[in-house]
């Protein structure tokens, strides 16, 4: 998740890496499918990387959706999408944004997803879920792959831990 | 598009073999998602042929995806959802069911897609749908797909016209 | 519910008469909120008797509602929001329409609400919703309220009953 | 809008005087329906002076709703209510809460309402929003009704103009 607008440039670079590792990893990538700003950058480096792409457009124009994007689900519920672009993903990755970015993040935490935040400082307001862990911040693409591991890892050994 | 529950036998043979077809056309196969009736029964027919399956849930938990959707798109929003099945898919395919498919029937016809019914009649209430083409009616899953090469091919010299 | 297009004259003096009858009863009238139609037709006839009316309307400009409309509620979520005007309401009377009407009908049937039909002739599609009376006809407004008294006195025995 | 879960006890007391207040206006109470915390509260005081109170709720059962809730909206769509508790609103009138609330705030903000914080800060994430005046800190719930009809009045002022 990110802004539609970039706020600063190596947020771009970030976004564009961070998506090109996601699909090296064999993983898909979900995004609100937007032929801008953090969205496209990240789809981008997927589709340079061989990955597979979904965009949970908010429109119902296919022509909004990014170049980049496989698969373009177009909900027509404006900004309620962005609820179903947090239930479908196993993790949120968060880049700089705006209140579209800041309500995601927030309704991720609130059903429970962890949220990785790369090098966007939420600040005081979420420091609650720092501290609880449920938000982790990183400062590079790599350093979210990993955390994703061992969060996909952690998940996997309660699964099996049930059986065991 | 189709029954949860399955109304006869045959209808399930039908979805499975369309599933089947749409995967060798190398097209995505998109559903409603759930492990039960027309919805499972196409998603199957499409992985035993190598295709691509997503499914919009309606609700929040992967445990109710069908085993046979590669990609379940979790929205939330129960049957809002419909809506969702209908602006995203190119071309909707109807085989019978209840209400849940006359409701995904009504709203793609709402927007001006294209409806297929297999061995679903829709009687007089959709009679006029019929006779201006926007519901077609077809008896075979190869007739279905021969259908929508032509509707497909339609729309790609529509789009090209433009430019020549 | 019924269309925003009008099939027929007599189905605007219905919807109309039905509203104002529907307000006298003390009763709170929701509807899709636009103003056209019979949607416009029955909240004009309540607002006329002195009712209070609700509009579940699919955008975000509260430019689209009717008038008659006291209270409009801004979905943004397009014909998604059918799910919501009959999850909302106690009892849905649908009156003839076109593919919204009917979207609303199978969604209100699928929910288990029972479904008031005037003068809107659903044939063999819904015939077994017809036998099992959840889906019932009428020919005028005010057999419709005697339907809904009927109904409403039916939930209350059921939930008296629980603890006598 | 505000928490499910009291923050603290005082923010019950404003919840419960901004109701009041706002009923004796004649404006209608809008907020998330549930039986607990900020929007009980505010309802309750609402109802306590004769005001129309109306809960947007996440859920398909009027059960959930609070008892001061005089309408209750059943959407059946989960967390993507909030999007419509915000495009409804006139104005969005935030108390202290966790992720639900601060995502209204953000799709408040991100849609072009103004947001009225009563002793919640939001800190330095928001700063832009706050300086920028589309997010205004109040204190005590009398000065939120006097921020109201200041903006209510340079809307109409502004709606007004256009014809002068």
């Amino acid at each position: 998740m990110g802004g539609g607008e970039i706020v600063n440039t190596g947020d771009y670079e970030d976004a564009y890496r961070l998506g090109g590792l996601i699909a090296r990893e064999g993983w898909i990538l979900l995004n609100g499918g937007r032929a801008s700003g953090i969205m496209e950058a990240s789809a981008r480096g997927a589709k340079k990387n061989g990955g597979l792409t979904i965009g949970i457009l908010p429109g119902n124009d296919p022509a909004w959706a990014s170049e980049y994007i496989d698969i373009p689900i177009l909900t027509g519920i404006g900004l309620a999408r962005n609820y179903i672009n947090v239930l479908t993903s196993k993790v949120v990755v968060a880049l700089p944004g705006r209140t579209g970015t800041i309500s995601e993040i927030s309704l991720a935490l609130n059903i429970g997803k962890k949220v990785i935040s790369l090098n966007f400082d939420l600040g005081p307001l979420f420091k609650n879920y720092n501290e609880e862990k449920q938000l982790i911040y990183a400062n590079k693409p790599e350093e979210v792959i990993d955390l994703i591991k061992k969060l996909l890892k952690s998940d996997f050994d309660k699964e099996v831990g049930k059986y065991v």
